[in-house]
């Protein structure tokens, strides 16, 4: 089996809790690091084991992510399997260095976001993963790396994306040696029509290696999306605590997919996922009070899963 | 073609407004008559065209629906498609005497919540709607009888619900005399997949005739449940403006499905709609405006549609 195989097995659901990097990328409140801390040892606590939990950024620019070095420890201290970002050379060289068991670098599914947002082109976006591939062979070889692509469905500078250029684009990223290969509705412009016609595709691509889908709640789509990707084969799915996240291009819009009603999602529709809904409330709780100025979603933590009905999928054999 | 077939085309998606009924029945605000009309106007103006108005229950214990005679004059006046809850032989008196449309009776799916909730067994509720349907023959034909499931899908006090029960209520209820046929996950207790699977055989018992599904948010799973529903063959959905409802077993808990995202839901799917977002917004804010005390959800009013892609169905030729 491949290492991402192992860490992402095909036999069954995997949640990504990526409030701690995606949740925080333009979030109003500054949790401190004990509070960071805590929020991932109650979660793991709740039985989630995959997460983001910052970024290889500049400090300066990004104070959130200032911590990446107390949270990468914490995450080891927990043993859970933890990813940051690492959108550039000097990223991943830091990456490398430390304990971080995912890297993830971002390709733009379009040529005029890559050029907007990343100041690159989308082919030397590949070339990049190409690179910290090599970085990761030669230094840290027990490491995933993951390539991300960005608006890929539907873009907010070109609009329509077609999907065949995404999946050109995640074949050219599986080829520069990536482990594993995301679609992101970065900006939350699809459906569940869209997201499962280009999981079927991502899944053709992949066989029986996994992919991940990173949500957005941006209208309303989160959840349908995930049963419409579950349905078509995805098996990876990034959700964060509370949909925390936000959009840059919508001001005051829903975030991420919710982590939480996510659970349940995946509960009802036969995937067991090992988590506690129950200690999530837990972590909901240390969160929002680390985050006094941003908004919590979800429907789920409100009024629990049902007392008296069969709602858990049955336990892997 | 039947009555009920003219009123929902089965080539089509019909989305019912229900937040004038059922997001009234626990509100903590009481809108007044004016500002019920201005919604309404807001709203027909917007496209909407379907709509439950009201119950007809004692003003006494529900002052919110004491008023639903000048909503049905407002609905005639508007043209719209106006429907009301009879949930007694009294209010069906009353219902047949008015120019309400469509007449609305409810048979719980389990023998426990109809005896607890409405005091009388499944057989006498299913009776009743004969009732309605011989008194709705004798003194106003062209009105549309409407039988709908409670707890279909999970029940607030005895649990899972068997599906095959449901199905063969709903066969009574047609056998009765009913036009139509609906399902409510009162209590939102599914997740797409039984909400799939149990639109998969009323399909098959309406065959080419139309059956509604009454969704409710309680846990998330309001927009994927209802993209569920089409994906398996329904087209006419219950949803409130902004999600209004709640629950009464689930004190704080989310209401019906919210009507902006499944207007996005249809449209993104390939269903148009005919309803016009933008000017959903004014709906909304005329109704939080006369609801303080109540909380709106949704994720669409937030953002916005897409401003750059495609995200609307093709009209219907």
């Amino acid at each position: 089996m491949t290492r991402a195989g192992v860490i992402y097995p095909s036999d069954r659901v995997t949640l990504r809790e990526v409030g701690l990097r995606d949740g925080l990328q333009i979030a109003k409140s500054q949790p401190s690091t004990e509070a960071k801390i805590a929020w991932l040892e109650a979660e793991r606590a709740a039985g989630v084991q995959h997460y983001e939990i910052g970024s290889f950024l500049p400090a300066t620019r990004f104070p959130q992510f200032a911590d990446i070095d107390a949270m990468i420890a914490a995450g080891e201290r927990l043993d859970i399997h933890s990813a940051a970002l690492t959108l550039n050379e000097r990223g991943a060289e830091a990456a490398v260095q430390t304990a971080i068991r995912e890297m993830v670098c971002v390709v733009s599914a379009t040529e005029e976001h890559s050029q907007a947002n990343m100041h690159r082109s989308r082919e030397a976006a590949v070339e990049l993963v190409g690179k910290v591939v090599a970085m990761r062979d030669a230094q840290a070889p027990e490491k995933l790396v993951n390539a991300g692509i960005a608006m890929a469905l539907g873009c907010s500078i070109s609009g329509n994306v077609n999907p065949e250029e995404v999946v050109r684009l995640a074949a050219a990223c599986l080829e520069a040696g990536a482990d594993i290969v995301g679609i992101a509705d970065t900006v939350g412009y699809a459906g569940p029509k869209a997201v499962g016609a280009l999981c079927a595709r991502m899944e053709k691509l992949c066989g029986s290696q996994p992919f991940i889908i990173h949500l957005h709640d941006t209208r309303g789509m989160g959840v349908a999306n995930a049963a419409a990707a579950l349905d078509s084969g995805a098996r990876v799915i990034d959700a964060s605590l509370g949909g925390l996240g936000g959009c840059p291009f919508a001001p005051g819009a829903t975030g991420n997919a919710v982590f939480e009603d996510i659970v349940f999602l995946s509960e009802s529709m036969g995937f067991t996922t090992g988590i506690d809904l129950d200690r999530l409330k837990d972590v909901r709780r240390i969160a929002e009070e680390a985050m006094p100025d941003d908004e919590f979603h979800g429907a789920l933590h409100r009024a629990g899963p049902p007392k008296n009905a069969d709602w858990q999928a049955k336990t892997l054999v």
